[in-house]
């Protein structure tokens, strides 16, 4: 496959410097790019350096100056957003496979069922009773779809993935594969020393344009609901406990847990391992750093890290000097020996 | 379904004030119940606001005193313990499917098998040699079982869950989609820069009325035995390495993780995201706090929280003051000059 | 079966002092073994309670010295390493089951396939396009593979593992069941407000004689590879995100989290639930201990800990501070009183 550069300034609608005929046959990252392909260059510390990528042609920010001797014989494409451009050029390239509707023989089909044009339900997919599919949804190899379940249009499952019953799916949504949605939550009730295990008759919903990572739980609700807003990302291994809400746009990173009815808000992330606890509210658009425990509520637009957290700023300096604790340990008893000695002399003097 | 609430009084043998007659036709939250449903209030937050419950009865504490006025048109349901009471009748309206035993054709059976009565084998799962399956038993779809491995009765094993060889499985427990028992423990001995591999003759042994949650690992022993007591509830993505004993009711909240050959009493809880390192003995009753890494011996009845973990009081001492840490440092600054300033002027005045 | 203390010496190749003709019939750990076992004892602690073993043999150190009266009746065999001769030993008695080369009539496979002598796959396992399988391989039950993956001679996949499209896995490789290698990695790019998904066209290529733990999740790279080297061990829970490059004999115990594009040394040991920052580079023999946050660049040979890491003696100095917090909070308090009381006392006296 070959794209000339006048194919590529159109699909991005970009302008372009350079010979428009030149064609290129495939993308690649700055460094790993051939002379026949297509990179990119968003950030500054790629942008110094133009001349060790050996693509034909580099997607820069558009308000990117150079000198033409820095960039010779390189075809440079001037975009408002380098990468979503490139990637979109890596689409053409990539486009997925295309593979026909279909119900596999060995997939098993419960009553009761509603299923959409176009969909693709693979080898040994289960499927319980009362589920409605939508159109070109696919469901990959190995994935259980318990009763009552729904799953929106052009949403995608990865093999291996469970959806216990009741879930509600969105429309393009995509859930990596090992991933468990819709199993009971964490619930008990002490008595006289045993735990009793309360049922969970509650669900998960999760909105339009979501994207679910592998080996993910999400718990159903013990009597309500379990909702993940539209378009919301989470990342592998995250844990979203029952009854948690999550807002639109919020990113969840590698390893996250949220723990039972915490409330989460709008464009919120909450970097890699962090944990929250439960029966809280994280206002809209706050940044959680990473290997954070969050023990209480945060307002809107803030910064927090640490265990427990802090005001980000504050947790920085608080860091910054945990290393000399010894010295300041160290400084308290000289003052201690100093102070003692000043004030038998004042004895003396007076 | 309706039921009256006489009905209700006799399922959970509890004291009623108001119509008896009058029937409910659902369960739901506090929040979310409508005029035909019942809910519950058990803790003072809720019971201070019954007003605010559309709900047609509530289950309170019979401690609870309350004004007529408060409670009008409501009827109100005492009982020692409103949550599991509560719980009750949700079971009575949401009794599990009733689903008829049977052996699905695509399960794929070892020999030498011994399957119970009224067993439910769901499609594609998969059975090795030498497997004893209680009564009752239920294997849902995906579900592997290795060889030699024992399911006492009423156990219910959820979607794509695998459970390695020699694994025993006691009555009434519950493992969760995804979850992994018996897999080999990271065991590797040094010979020469490489790691080489114990194998791990090993297996698990899962106690009574336990229940597992999603996306669990839980290993082998590497020699003798993984042993998870009875009554145990785990959340999801919790870890339990080789040779790890876990006691009798003890509860581990998500994304926990023990290392090798620990000792977990019984009736401990352990908060969500904690670690735990190998060959070390937590007593029974012990409550390790969320987030906390717990790096040497625990006895019973203690509370720790912290990386490494501190009693729990100590610790809350030490992060209320985290935050000071560089008003410390400058007061310690500042120290430093009127203590000299001082001895200078005390050498003059010598 | 049985085996002669003869046989046993001769398969380590070991030094023995005792009963050669003697018969063992099994093997233990060193507290579980009976008369009829073997066992061995490799540091200090079992070796000075050597008579607390019932074990028939014990496998010691070479350099090992002991009195006959603490020993009696015992056979002592001396080896270089007991650890690593034991488990041959344990290999000899626990010699996998001889499952025959097959592949089953349920597995579903794709074309242009090229499958190796004396290959396993078993039940429900899916098998996309364009796939090379090699010699000896096994895939066990629910095991997807998707379309242009290969798979090295020797190498076992357990129950429930997904492969996605691309991956590259080595020989003699072992992985674990619910793992999820291949998956998309969490890229997404800016624009207006929504997280708009990068495509990921890159994939993961896993080095020989390496062994993946249950419930892991490996990133294909977004466009290049995530690479992980050859005898390298991951511990069950562990994520490694896109582009990561993991080298060999490197070792990730349970919960460990790698974010995107970092770059991990040979050797190194990265203890349980840690997590690694993007883009960074850890450097060879070096150890990051339990629960520990790299969030910058740490070179080689050195050995780190806390969140954010400090080398690890500077952290554990600290870390025996952080209770006395308290204290120098109030020693602070104090010294401001005294002070204060000095500089007016001097005030006086000028």
């Amino acid at each position: 496959m070959k794209l000339s550069i006048k194919e590529v300034a159109k699909i991005i609608q970009a302008e372009v410097s350079g010979d428009l005929s030149c064609c290129i046959e495939g993308v690649s990252s700055f460094h790993d790019a051939t002379p026949a392909q297509i990179t990119f260059a968003s950030d500054q510390r790629f942008l110094n350096q133009l001349s060790l990528t050996k693509a034909a042609a580099i997607i820069v920010p558009d308000s990117f100056l150079y000198r033409e001797e820095d960039i010779k014989n390189k075809i440079i494409i001037k975009s408002k957003n380098p990468k979503i451009d490139f990637f979109k050029i890596v689409n053409v390239f990539h486009s997925q496979d295309n593979i026909k509707p279909r119900i596999d023989n060995s997939a098993c089909i419960g009553g009761d069922i509603n299923i959409g044009i176009d969909a693709i339900i693979e080898s040994n997919v289960f499927i319980g009773n009362q589920v409605t599919i939508g159109n070109h949804v696919r469901l990959m190899p190995g994935v259980y779809v318990g009763n009552g379940v729904s799953i929106g249009d052009h949403t995608i499952i990865k093999p291996n993935v469970t959806i216990m019953d009741k879930t509600q799916i969105g429309r393009n949504v995509i859930i990596h594969s090992g991933t468990v949605v819709g199993s009971d939550g964490f619930g008990f009730a002490q008595d006289q020393n045993r735990h009793e295990k309360l049922i969970h008759i509650g669900y998960v919903v999760i909105g339009d344009d979501t994207e679910i990572g592998a080996c993910n739980t999400i718990d159903r609700g013990t009597l309500g609901i379990t909702r993940i807003g539209c378009g919301v990302k989470t990342d592998n291994q995250v844990h979203i406990a029952h009854n948690v809400e999550i807002g639109d746009n919020t990113l969840l990173v590698a390893q996250v847990g949220i723990a039972g009815s915490t409330c989460i808000g709008k464009n919120v992330i909450i970097a890699g391992k962090s944990g929250i606890t439960g029966h809280i509210t994280i206002g809209d658009n706050t940044i959680v750093g990473p290997f954070t425990g969050v023990f209480s509520d945060v307002p809107q637009n803030q910064v927090v890290s640490g265990i427990p957290h802090l005001p980000h700023m504050k947790w920085k300096r608080m860091v910054s000097i945990l290393s000399k604790l010894p010295e300041m340990r160290k400084k308290i008893f000289s003052f201690e020996k100093r102070l003692k000695d000043i004030e038998l002399q004042n004895k003396r003097l007076e």
